[in-house]
């Protein structure tokens, strides 16, 4: 049992009323200067500025109503905490986050302002942990994990879904990779229209556990990760492995100066604000590691949330 | 005799194989936060970043054959002179640009990329149009001033008339003033369609020369104007001013803070990289200036070319 590509139709019928069918966009000086014809979907539209929303949308669009009434929880800081917060505020459900005392000030407005009820503790993995347990047991709250979750994987395969409906005749398409939800949902919804596709995960070289746990055949660990893609800290899950061992072509790794770079031109030339996870799909051309020339080539612009005091090619500053 | 609504028709259908038909967006956030239904269109992902395009490529394609072959010619440094050079290039003819011997040297080489051939002089208007005079004189080039000239007016139109065409129940539209193209072309396009629509015109309050000339009845001079929307620097020409005289409701200047406030929210939230002068039309909503509360309002974001080293709310550090 796993993700199916009736899955992904469903969860696009499900999510249609709430999530936006982000735009497609192109830009010729891009185009011309990794000599493909690039095709970006623009996930840092989405609602929360992130594809995260479509799969915790899903979750929580898939909940019976007595389940749906106890809410939902998940341990996150990130995107998907905002995304889980807004879909649940959206179906009239509570949220619960559980995040770590130190998370930046930023980040606990924004699930606030989402409506999320924060629960926070101990900055450890076994504090967030111990601290969902809680929620749950107190609450009877629906776990929603960020990735290791068919429902969000089948939520996230509706980005790829509809880079697909509207450009048909791609030959590879891009999604970054960090615990795999969004690979994995684009990897299943590209390859159940398009079979012969090329589907492609992008990581950072500074957390490429993706890249070696693929080559080796096993979960491996990321080990200290240190990229400037804060959205792909995390490691995979045996769900999300198994997906992508069985459907991703390879992993290709870009380095960080390769993803700054062309996070930079793409707000330069194609004037969309992204953040540098998105920036990693997008590097896989920029650095030609492998050979896309002349290729139709869809990239999942993943994200757009950055803090914009702190810009990455201003780092040296 | 000025620009008619057949004009606007007529440049829409000459630029249709060269320009974009640039995206109009909407932002759940901005809306909330101003209290109105939001369309931008965005010429930030016009061609050459700015709605400039549309006229250059106008002008340039409105010359016979015997015109064109003998170029076109302006005096500039900012988002024409890249759009003169690009619509010349795709003609096939020359394009010569007079540029101060100061201008910066990411402006020369943005020019130069597009193909245009650069006349440098001293950084006086006097210079200037002397440099251009010569060119004129040894090359027989058209000249395409940046907003006194007809064919550029009735390509800036194009914009509102797609956005229009996009969003027919539009109460009112939004356009920055400098020369006054944009707001002319804006003006007499959406009239055309919508004759109860209230067309307004936005300038930075530190160079409001079009408010105080609309005021006064007459042109008065741009005077020491301090904005960081440097595309709004100029002054009316009598031709903008007299078709702006008829159609505007009126000028509403906004502040520098407002301004900031406003480009850094739609930076923020619709991951839309636009540039100050852009964001003058959009602060107009934001600072709350006029009451448009409720109304559909369309938002001409002019352009999104900016120097991402410096951004204005970085100004501080």
């Amino acid at each position: 049992m796993t993700v199916s590509m009736g899955d992904i139709r469903q969860a696009a019928e499900r999510i249609k009323p709430y999530a936006h069918r982000t735009p497609v966009m192109t830009c010729e000086s891009f185009n011309q200067k990794v000599g493909a014809r690039v095709f970006f979907k623009c996930e840092n539209l989405q609602k929360v500025g992130a594809f995260k929303f479509r799969g915790a949308c899903n979750a929580v669009y898939s909940l019976s109503p007595e389940a749906a009434a106890r809410g939902v929880v998940a341990h996150s800081s990130g995107n998907h905490a905002q995304a889980l917060a807004l879909a649940a505020r959206m179906r009239g459900i509570p949220a619960y986050l559980v995040m770590p005392n130190n998370a930046p000030a930023v980040k606990k407005a924004a699930v606030e302002g989402y409506g999320g009820r924060i629960t926070y503790c101990e900055p450890t993995l076994e504090a967030r942990e111990q601290a969902q347990a809680k929620v749950v047991e107190a609450t009877g709250a629906q776990v929603v994990h960020p990735y290791n979750d068919d429902r969000v994987i089948a939520g996230q395969g509706t980005a790829a879904l509809e880079l697909l409906q509207e450009v048909p005749d791609l030959d590879v398409v891009i999604a970054p990779v960090g615990g795999g939800g969004l690979a994995s949902g684009t990897a299943i919804a590209a390859l159940g229209i398009s079979p012969r596709i090329r589907v492609l995960a992008a990581e950072p070289e500074q957390a490429d556990d993706a890249f070696r746990s693929l080559q080796e055949g096993r979960i491996l660990p990321s080990v200290h990760p240190q990229t400037l893609a804060d959205g792909l800290l995390t490691s995979l899950c045996e769900r999300t492995f198994s997906i992508l061992q069985a459907r991703l072509e390879q992993v290709v790794t870009v380095s960080e100066e390769g993803l700054v770079s062309a996070m930079r031109f793409i707000w330069e030339r194609a004037k969309l604000v992204i953040e540098p996870s998105a920036a990693v799909a997008a590097a896989v051309l920029w650095e030609h590691k492998i050979d896309l020339s002349g290729l139709r080539v869809g990239v999942i612009l993943s994200g757009g949330n950055v803090d914009l005091e702190k810009l990455p090619w201003q780092a040296a500053h």
